[in-house]
């Protein structure tokens, strides 16, 4: 009987063992490693790494998203691989490749639909969350961008050959579309506000931003900061900048310029510009922190090692600072207490008190990129 | 051996029975039972009722918040009692009557404290989440309301007797406190922006409202409505209004009036009135829709079998349903396309569509109130 109640504990523990620590994943989160396409688990409280998930092929440029129980994620691989990742069981539960050249993508508000965006055959492809099995294939001609989530299981998403944005509504399980024109010459990349209201597009080839106001009942497109853009000075591109971060304050928005060192703020209501704030380099993600009080912002090469945090109400610059070489991504807890800084050339993810500044931790990565907590489950457009 | 298996797989299946289907915990949450002392496990996604609590005292008029993991719950009764359930392990995890009459509670935006307001004696104790040892005794000789949690480790408080908020800094371990007096004649709730910067007061023994700008240096009493209240009308108030929820459409905000049959409509910045809907009756919580398209409310005593529904941008009742028999609050779920109602003399909770508004499905319960979702853990001010 000993023998056997050994046996059955050592059962016991093998059985539960992979999900040792993590049975609630609410403060739990997957970080990019680009190099080796692997993922790594982290808990954000204990400030720790739990344990590394291999296999999910090319992960340069990768994202995810999350299932509202937050058990999965989905991860956007630049390869086309689209991956569901278990993180209660840390494995991959699913992978299918599904298209040449992927650049991103989005969860329903409902959770029951994955969608893709790609390049290579360009246009967007809706999965069942469950099973990965394709939904909806829409063929949009052209390499597809800034795919979005929005309220009433929509998927937005933005044409860089044609300048077409196009809303797909899926609530009645095919996809409606509904096209919008003129949003701008090749627009490279979009945001939807928290709230899902105001879809907006950063454009390559003209001056200014393009935004819609998806509330109305046929949005048409909103011309944002004309005399702004990257046309107007000699400056070269070094990267373009993700307009997935940016600040709400109550009354301003903050937008990274792109190719100038500064970032632009942009009235909430009138879309309006109502200040620039020049900053170290040429801004990659402004981020605010969730209480909206700070933006935080890493730039592009060669000045990817530094980050500056500028307050909201002052619009000017309070903190500056070098984590490292290569800061390529950032995440703050999601009350904002502390943020998660991914420095590339140094093998590590920094995690800092965004009140102090003070460095808490540091943890081992294989060339870090994207930092993805749980708690984006409960959000709109990440 | 093959016994041995058989018994194995028993000690297996036995080990994790308790927390069969909960692994991830993103998408549950907890219903109060108020006339029976237990609290209903529910899972948001599966719509279901997954396993009832019980032995948390008198849970007239409970609350409660989570730990950042999403696993804990921490239940503050009416009895003083608080109690922590482990929502994993389904069953108390440890209970304290920490005072003789209690109203409400907060958790540090670390997840490291929890506090809690109490009548008898007057005052706040904060306690240790992990242990609920006491941390800090905070008495302030007055009744004490609307308390919440605010970025920095903070916690802001009222008290109705003498009219003064207090912010206590936890950061240091001990409490600092920053007093603001002459926020006006017995103030009743309380409620913090989503960002954690507005406070805003509700008062019964005078007219208008009174907020505090928390990122000023020194914060000051900004008086806001005056020229509304429950005064100025004959109209007895059957149940102060909640001030919890509230709109935030970008540009407005919606608040319940007092003793009122209406809802009152706040420019974000400023501050001022810029309109007022009439309603079915005395509104008790006015509660946006995640996308802050739609505020829905409900009301207080004899009229509490209805809700209406308004548009934030018309300020017009687009919808208007009887659920049924006292309907005491609702909850969405975070990317708000479905929303819970607690139907308290139906013994139920109902499950709608917000954008057809068609019923999805009922759960039993026992005298359901407060409906409280895991993705609250992520909120500053919930």
């Amino acid at each position: 009987m000993k023998l056997l109640n050994t046996v059955c504990a050592l059962a016991v523990v093998l059985g539960t063992s992979s999900m040792a620590e993590t049975i609630a994943t609410g403060d739990l989160g997957l970080i990019i490693e680009r190099a080796t396409g692997s993922v790594l688990l982290v808990d954000q409280s204990d400030r720790a790494a739990l344990h590394r998930i291999e296999g999910l092929g090319d992960l340069s440029h990768a994202s995810l998203v999350y299932s509202s129980d937050e058990r999965f994620a989905y991860v956007f691989g630049r390869d086309g691989g689209l991956t569901k990742v278990d993180i209660v069981d840390r494995k991959i539960a699913k992978r299918v490749v599904q298209a040449g050249n992927s650049i991103g993508g989005a969860i329903s508000d409902d959770g029951k639909l994955v969608a893709v965006s790609n390049y290579e055959p360009g246009g967007v492809r809706v999965f069942d969350a469950e099973t990965l099995e394709l939904v909806a294939d829409i063929p949009t001609g052209s390499k597809t961008i800034g795919l979005v989530d929005a309220p009433g299981s929509k998927f937005v998403f933005t044409m860089w050959d044609t300048g077409e944005t196009w809303i797909a509504d899926m609530s009645t399980g095919t996809a409606e579309i509904t096209k919008i024109k003129d949003m701008g010459d090749r627009p490279y990349d979009a945001l939807i506000t928290g709230n899902g209201r105001t879809y907006i597009t950063g454009l390559f080839g003209e001056d200014g931003l393009t935004a819609l106001d998806l509330w109305a009942e046929n949005p048409e497109p909103i011309r944002v900061l004309q005399n702004y853009g990257r046309g107007q000075e000699e400056m070269p591109v070094y990267k373009m900048p993700h307009l997935e971060g940016w600040a709400d304050t109550g009354s301003d928005f903050v937008l990274p310029a792109v190719g100038h060192h500064e970032v632009l703020w942009i009235d909430s209501d009138t879309l309006q510009e109502t200040g620039r704030t020049k900053t170290h380099g040429q801004p990659v993600f402004a981020m605010a922190r969730p209480d909206g009080r700070h933006v935080w912002v890493n730039f592009a090469h060669p000045l990817n090692d530094t980050i500056q945090v500028i307050d909201t109400v002052t619009k000017q610059i309070v903190h500056e600072f070098k984590p490292g070489p290569a800061v390529l991504h950032m995440e703050f807890t999601p009350r904002g207490h502390e943020v998660w800084l991914s420095v590339r050339d140094a093998g590590k993810v920094m995690i800092y008190d965004t009140e102090t500044f003070e460095k808490l931790r540091e943890i081992e990565a294989e060339s870090p990129s994207g930092i993805f907590f749980t708690a984006r489950a409960h959000r709109t457009g990440l």
